[in-house]
C-alpha cells in the first residue's frame, strides 16, 4: 500500500491470457525504458517452468546491452510449467514434503514490497519497474488465490497485455473487467498488431470510451531453429519495436513509455492537488471547518484494502530527495464510522453489488418483489434478529431513516389504542429512553433524544430519559457504575463483577437487590412523570447494550431488561400483542455481531416490538436499513383507507444492490462464526469455569485490563470489535479534547527499526481513530485478524504507557 | 424478456474463450437431452466461417440418430471465420455494398425471441433448447456490441464452457465475472478433464463457493485425417460422454442434464412462491396492505433491462397447457419512482459501482477525501447545478436527508442573523413554501410542509404555504390557472399561452400585469402573516417548476421567480450574502434534466442559496444526495467551537460507489445532450419561430394536445420525461381513484395480432403506472427511445380514447 514514489514509476503487467506475448512485451517495455536512460527493474514475483526458459532470463538475454541499467529478478521459482499453486505442490511432492505449506499471499506481497522499497531507495534518479504476473489475471497465485486478488494490497497501476488472436477481444475485455472489479488503475492496453483479426481496431475505441490508451506493436518473427539465428532476428525485432528513433513513433513502445510516464505524473499531481481541492469544495459531516487549518489537515485516501486505508504521506510529498513513499497504510481505527464488517474492498461484496446491478439496476418496490429484497426480509425475520418475534420487514436507506420508520410505527400503534388523544396531544407524544441516546441525524430521530450538542434549531425533545448505570473496567476490575440519580436506593451501589459473563448473564441477576432497586427507580420515575402530567409516553426506545454516539456507554443490560419488563408490566396487551408501550430496539450500531452478539434479545432475555438494523447489515459498502416489526405493530396500519397506511418510502427503497450486498454480508458472517480467530477470542473471554461466555471481544482481555490501570486512563470497556478508553479529564463530555491529545501520536506511521508491520506490504502505519470527547474508541472489522489487533494493542500500549 | 416456459427449458452457452470445446459440448448436451426423450433444439444465432464447418451442421451430423427430436439451425450466417462484427462487414464488402448496415442487437434479439416462441408453441412436451454463442463472452455481436450485452434482454440462464488449458482458470473466472456483471444466472460450468493442468480441481471448489456446479467430461479424441474414421471415433466419443447408462454417471453429461432440469424447476418454483412469500413478509412503502387482497396483487420482478421490467405472468403460471411464457415485459412507467435515468441495468453504471467498490469499499469521509467524492463535488459546484453560486457540496444518503441538511443550513444561517430569537422561538421558525410541497418522508422534511395525507403523529407544520398558479394543457390549449386566493386581483386571470416556451421564458413576463398581481399577492400575504404574529419565517423552500408528490403540479415559473424576488427584496444582505430569507431549491425530483433542464435557475432567472439534488443524480441505481450551499451559508457554521459545526453525517456519507455512479451518470448525460432523440424532441417543441425553446419534452406535442381534448381528461401537461394526465373526477386529490380506474387496462400485456412490440424481444407488454389521486403520470428514462415512447403514446391513446 506504500508503493508510490515520485522518481520510481512501477507498473504491474497482467495478461489477458497465457501466450499473448506478455514476456515479449514486458521485455520490450524494460528495454524501451532503459533506452530512455531510466534505471530499469524487472520483477517476476513467481516463475514456473525450466530455469532456462524463465522470463527474467529472457529479459537479461535481450537487454544485455543495457545491463548497467536493467535489473531482472525472480522472487519465487518453481520448475514445473503449470499454474503457480500447482507448481508449489508438485515441487513439495518431488521433495517428499507432503505437508509443505504454500507461501501465503502476505508473504509474497511483503517480499515484493520489500524489493520495491530496496530498489526505490537504491537510486534517486528516474527509474521504472515492471512486475510481470504469471498467466492470466486470475491465474492462481502460490497460495491458490487469484493473482488479481493476491497483488491487490500493492495497488500498482496496471498494463494489460491484450490478446490479438481469434477470441482475443473477449478475453481482453473480460480480463479488463476482472481488474476493474478490484479497483485497479489501468494505464494502457498493449497488444500485437494483427491485420487479419484486427482486434486492436475494435479495442481502441472501446477503451478510448473508458479513458484507456490502446497501443499496438508488430508481432515477433517466427521462432528459428538455430539458436544464434533466432537470437539475432529476435534482438533485431526488439530493437525495431523499442528504438526511440523509429520513423513512426506510433509503432514503437517509446510512445507507450511516454504515456506511462505521463500517467504517473498525472497521478502524482492529482494526489498532490486533492487536499486543497477538497478543502475548497467539500463540506464535511460533523466537522468544524473553522478548526481545519488548511489542506495539511486533509487526509487523502487513494485506495483501501482490508483494515487499512492507503493515504498520501505528507512528508513524502515534500521530500525533495524523492525517495520516500508517497503513500502509507493507515489502520481504519473507527471502522469508517462503525460500518466496516469484512474489510474494505472485499471482492465478495463487490461481486454481490455487481450481479444485482447487472440483473435489476434499481426497480420499483411498492407491491412488487425481487429476490434480493425477499431473501433479506426472510433471513432477518426468520433466521436473524427478528427470529421468534418479528413478522414484517420494512426497508429504508440508512439507520436514521430506519429509526424514523420505527418511530412512525410505534406512534401509530400507540395512538390507535388511545382514541382519547387529539391532534395536539399526538404531536407531543413522548419517548421513554436513556440519557445519552442517539438514533440518527434526521430531525425526527433527534427528537427522540434529549437536547444536546448534536441538536439543531428545530429540535424538540419529546420524552423522558432515565440515567442508566454503566459497565466498565476500572483499574483492572469490571464494575457496574450506578448514577447519582439512584443514590437514594441503598441497594444501588457500584458492583464489582468477576467476569463479563457474569454481567451479561442477565437472567441470573433478575432477583438481585440491584434489579429490585432498578425496578423501583424506574417505577417511581414513571409514576412521578405521570403525576406531574407530562410528557405522555408512547414508546420505549433503547440502544441495547451499548450507546455509541452518546459516548460509547456500555449500559448495564440488567437495567435495560428491568426497564422493558417494567414498561410492559404497567399496562398489558393480549399475549400476542405489544403491551404497555411499543418497545423499539435501535440495533443500528450494536446489531449483527458488532458487540459479539447477533442481536441483543438473547442477552436481555426480552424481545422488542420493533427493531432497526443498518451499518454492519451491508458489510461496510453502502447504506441500507431494515426496520423489523411484530404482527401487532403491522396490523395497526391495516385498513381500507390508503391514507392509514405507513406512508413512508424513499425512491430507492429496497434497491437491489443494497439488499444483495446485505445478503452476501450475512452469508459471510455465518462463515465467520466458525473462524479460528473468533473461536480463539471466545476462548480468551470464556467464563471462569471455562464455559462459553454469552459475550466476548476480539481485543485481548489482559490488554484491556492492564490498560485500565494506567494513570491517565479512567476506565476501559470492550465487547466484540469495540474498545473504549476513557481518558482522565476535568472537562468530560463531547467538548473535551483529552482523548484527542493523549493519543495524537497514534496517527504517525511508525514501526520499530527493521520490523515488518501487520499492514499489507509490511510498511509502517499510523492509526486513524475517532474520539467522543474524553472517550477514544477503536473498532475493528468483524474479520480483522488477531495479528493486526495485537499490533494495534502494542501501539496503543506504547502510546498510553509510554514504553 | 419473455423467454421462460414451464415445458421448454432454454440455456445459452457461452465460452470462456474460443477453442474451448463449446461446439463439442453443446452438441453433446443436445444429444444427451435427446437421449432422455426431450424434444431438443439447437440454435446458433450467428455463425461465421465456411458452411461445411458450421456448428449447426456439426450438431446435425452427430445427432442424426436422434433426428426426430433434434432441430438445429442458424439465424445469421457469414462465411469469413472472424469475429461476427467483422464478418458482416467483410460480407458486405465482398458484395460491393460498402453502405451496408449491420443487423442491430434488437433485430438479432427479436429474431431469437421469435424462434423461441415458435418452438415453445410447437410442442407441449418437455423440450430443451441450447443457444450457442460465438467465441468468448465478449466477442462482438453483429452490431459490434459485446454478445454478453447483446443477448442480455433475453436473460437466458447460462452454461459457461470453461477452459481446460494452461491459463484456463483465469479465462474461465474472468468470463464468469463478465457474465455476473450483466446479472446472468449461471447454472453450470462445464469443461474438459485435463489431468496435467487440472483446472477443474481448482474451479470445482471455487464455483461451489459461489453456488455453481462444475462438471467435467473427457476431452475428444485427436482428429483423424480419414473423414469416415474420424466420424466413427467422434461419434463413439459422443456416445461415451452422453450415454445415460455410463458406469460412472459423474463422467457423462446425463448428470448435467439432470442438474439443468433441476435448476429450471427450482427457478419456476421460486418465481411461483415469491408472491406469497412477499405478501407474508414484506412491509411495502406507501402501500395500504389492507387493500392488497392477496398474492395475486404482487408483481414479481425477475430482472429488468432498459425501460422494462421482466415480470411473472400470472396467467402463464396457471396455464396448464404450459405453452404460455411465464415472463412478460412491463414498461416501467413511473421510472421506478422517478429514479430511472438511463434504463435498468445499464452496464456503465454497474462498472462504475464495481470499480469504486473494488478500489475503496466505503471509506471514512470527515476531513478526508477520495477521488469519486471530490470529482462529484467539483462537477456539481463548478459545472453543474451549482455553477455561478454554489461554494460547497455536502453529501448525504437520499433526497429526504439532503433536504434535512438544507433545512438545518437555512435555520442556522437565519438564526445567526437574528440573535433576538430564544430557544423556543427557534423551535417554531417557519418555512415559506407552496401548497402541495413535498420534501421527503423524514419527519423534519415533512415539517417543512403542510399537514396532509402523508404526515404522521409527530407532524408539526412549521411555516406558511401560498397557493400557486399552475400550468396545464386544457382542451388543446396551454393555460395558466390562477388559484381562487388570487381572485381579488383583477389582473390574475387564467392566461392562455401560444407555446410552452412563452410560459418558461420568464424574463419576458416579468413586467406583465400577472407578474404584478403575483407580487402584490405575495407581499400582502407576508404582511398579513407578520401582522398576525406568526409563524416567523426563516427560509423559502420551493420545488421549482414541478411539485411531484403534491400531484404533479407544474407551477407557473413566473410565480416562483416573483416569490424569490419578493422574499429577497424584503430585507437585504450584502451583495455577496443571502438576503431576506435563505432560499432553498428542492431539485431532488426536477433536477438534472428530468424536466428537460439541468437546473431551474436559468429558467427562473434566479439562483438559490441552497439546493438539493438526488434521484437522477445516481442514474437510477442507488441512493445518494448532494446539498449545495453558497459561501455565505457555509460561513454561518464557521467557528472555533466544534458544537457550532453542521453536526449531521450518516455513517456511509459519500460512499464511493454512490459518488462514482453519480459521476458516471453525469458523463452519460453529457453524451445524451448530443443524442438524436433529444435533438428531435427539442425540434418538435421548438418555439413558434423555430428557435430552440428553453423547455421541451420527450412526449409528442400533438399527442399531449390531443389527449387533453378527450372527454374524460381534465388537463394534461408535460416537460422533459414527465407526462401528467388529470382524469375528471368529483372527488379530486390523493384519495381519488379516478386515474387508477380509467387506466387499469394499461397493465395488461397486449399488442395487435402479429405486431412486434417495442419491448426487447418484441413480446406484448403492459405498462406499470402510478397515480396521485386523480392524476396519472408517466415518466420515461432520459434515454428512452422515441420508438418506445411512441408505442406508449399509442397504448395510452387507445386506452383513453377507446380506439
Amino acid at each position: 500500500m506504500s508503493t508510490l514514489f515520485r522518481h520510481f514509476r512501477i507498473h504491474q503487467v497482467f495478461g489477458a491470457n497465457t501466450d499473448v506475448g506478455k514476456t515479449i512485451l514486458t521485455t520490450a517495455l524494460a528495454s524501451a525504458s532503459a533506452q530512455r536512460g531510466n534505471q530499469t527493474f524487472y520483477l517476476k514475483p513467481v516463475s514456473t517452468g525450466p530455469l532456462e526458459d524463465a522470463d527474467d532470463h529472457h529479459v537479461n538475454r535481450y537487454t544485455s546491452k543495457f545491463k548497467h541499467s536493467i535489473h531482472a529478478e525472480c522472487l519465487f521459482r518453481y520448475d514445473e510449467p503449470v499454474s503457480p499453486h500447482l507448481a508449489v505442490k508438485l515441487k513439495a511432492a518431488a521433495n517428499g514434503d507432503t505437508e509443505a505449506i504454500s507461501p501465503s499471499d502476505a508473504t509474497v506481497v511483503d517480499a515484493i514490497a520489500n524489493r520495491i522499497l530496496m530498489h526505490a531507495n537504491s537510486t534517486s534518479k528516474p527509474a521504472h519497474m515492471y512486475m510481470e504476473t504469471a498467466g492470466g489475471v486470475h491465474s492462481p497465485a502460490l497460495s491458490g488465490s487469484s493473482q488479481a486478488d493476491c497483488y491487490r494490497p500493492l495497488f500498482l497501476p496496471t498494463i494489460l497485455i491484450g490478446d490479438s488472436k481469434l477470441g482475443g477481444i473477449s478475453s481482453t475485455i473480460s480480463s479488463y473487467e476482472s481488474l476493474l472489479l478490484r479497483g485497479y488503475i489501468i494505464d494502457v492496453v498493449l497488444l500485437f498488431r494483427d491485420n487479419y483479426y484486427r482486434n486492436a481496431d475494435y479495442l481502441k475505441p472501446y477503451f478510448a470510451d473508458r479513458g484507456i490508451y490502446v497501443a499496438t506493436v508488430d508481432p515477433p518473427p517466427p521462432r528459428l531453429l538455430d539458436p544464434s539465428e533466432n537470437f539475432k532476428v529476435t534482438d533485431k525485432y526488439y530493437a525495431s519495436i523499442t528504438a526511440p528513433t523509429a520513423e513512426n513513433p506510433e509503432d514503437t513502445l517509446q510512445n507507450v513509455i511516454a504515456h506511462l510516464d505521463s500517467c504517473h505524473s498525472k497521478r502524482l499531481q492529482e494526489l498532490d492537488s486533492m487536499p486543497k481541492r477538497a478543502y475548497d469544495n467539500i463540506w464535511w459531516p460533523f466537522v468544524q471547518h473553522g478548526l481545519v487549518k488548511g489542506e495539511q489537515d486533509v487526509t487523502v485516501i487513494d485506495s483501501a484494502y482490508s483494515d487499512f486505508f492507503s493515504i498520501t504521506n505528507k512528508t513524502g510529498f515534500k521530500d525533495t530527495s524523492g525517495k520516500q513513499s508517497l503513500l502509507e497504510p493507515q489502520f481504519d481505527g473507527s471502522s469508517s464510522w462503525w460500518t466496516q464488517t469484512v474489510g474494505h474492498a472485499h471482492p465478495s461484496l463487490t461481486m454481490a453489488a455487481a450481479r444485482a446491478s447487472g440483473r435489476y439496476g434499481h426497480v420499483m418496490f411498492p407491491q412488487a418483489v425481487h429476490l434480493p429484497a425477499l431473501k433479506l426480509a426472510e433471513r432477518l425475520i426468520h433466521d436473524g434478529p427478528g427470529k421468534g418475534w418479528a413478522d414484517r420487514a420494512f426497508i429504508s436507506d440508512n439507520g436514521s431513516t430506519g429509526m424514523e420508520v420505527a418511530l412512525k410505527m410505534a406512534l401509530r400503534a400507540y395512538t390507535l389504542r388511545h382514541p382519547e388523544l387529539n391532534n395536539e396531544d399526538k404531536k407531543q407524544l413522548g419517548i421513554l429512553g436513556l440519557k445519552g441516546s442517539y438514533h440518527g441525524d434526521t430531525i425526527g430521530a433527534m427528537d427522540a433524544c434529549e437536547e444536546g450538542v448534536y441538536t439543531c434549531e428545530w429540535h424538540d425533545a419529546k420524552g423522558y430519559w432515565l440515567d442508566p448505570p454503566t459497565v466498565g473496567i476500572k483499574n483492572g476490575e469490571i464494575s457496574i457504575t450506578v448514577p447519582a440519580s439512584l443514590s437514594s436506593f441503598p441497594e444501588a451501589k457500584e458492583v464489582k463483577a468477576a467476569s463479563l459473563s457474569w454481567v451479561y448473564e442477565v437472567e441470573n441477576r433478575l432477583r438481585t437487590p440491584l434489579a429490585q432497586a432498578y425496578a423501583l427507580y424506574i417505577q417511581r420515575a414513571l409514576d412521578s412523570l405521570e403525576k406531574r402530567g407530562g410528557p405522555k409516553l408512547a414508546a420505549l426506545v433503547i440502544e441495547p447494550i451499548l450507546m455509541g454516539a452518546g459516548g460509547m456507554l456500555f449500559v448495564d443490560p440488567l437495567f435495560q431488561r428491568v426497564l422493558v419488563d417494567t414498561v410492559r408490566g404497567r399496562r398489558s396487551g393480549s399475549s400476542s400483542t405489544w403491551s404497555g408501550l411499543p418497545v423499539i430496539f435501535d440495533e443500528v450500531f450494536v446489531g449483527l455481531h458488532r458487540v459479539s452478539v447477533e442481536s441483543s434479545g438473547p442477552i436481555l432475555g426480552v424481545y422488542p416490538d420493533i427493531s432497526v438494523n443498518a451499518k454492519v447489515l451491508t458489510g461496510g459498502l453502502l447504506p441500507l436499513a431494515v426496520t423489523l416489526a411484530s404482527k401487532s405493530i403491522f396490523e395497526a396500519f391495516l385498513a381500507d383507507n390508503k391514507a392509514d397506511a405507513l406512508l413512508h418510502g424513499h425512491s430507492y427503497t429496497a434497491h437491489p444492490i443494497g439488499c444483495e450486498v446485505a445478503n452476501e454480508t450475512l452469508s459471510i458472517l455465518d462463515k465467520l462464526k466458525e473462524s479460528d480467530d473468533w473461536k480463539a477470542a471466545q476462548a480468551s473471554w470464556a467464563k471462569p469455569d471455562g464455559e462459553k461466555s454469552p459475550v466476548w471481544s476480539l481485543w485481548d482481555p489482559n490488554f484491556v485490563m492492564e490498560i485500565s490501570k494506567l494513570p491517565q486512563v479512567r476506565e476501559t470497556m470492550t465487547l466484540g470489535t469495540v474498545l473504549a478508553i476513557k481518558i482522565k479529564d476535568d472537562s468530560a463530555g463531547y467538548t473535551s479534547n483529552s482523548a484527542q491529545s493523549a493519543l495524537r501520536s497514534l496517527l504517525d506511521a511508525s514501526e520499530a527499526e527493521g520490523v515488518l508491520s501487520s499492514a499489507p506490504g509490511g510498511a509502517p502505519f499510523g492509526i486513524h481513530y475517532r474520539t467522543l470527547g474524553d472517550v477514544a474508541y477503536f473498532m475493528t472489522s468483524l474479520n480483522t485478524s488477531s495479528k493486526v489487533i495485537r499490533s494495534i494493542e502494542d501501539k496503543l500500549w506504547k502510546t498510553l504507557a509510554g514504553s
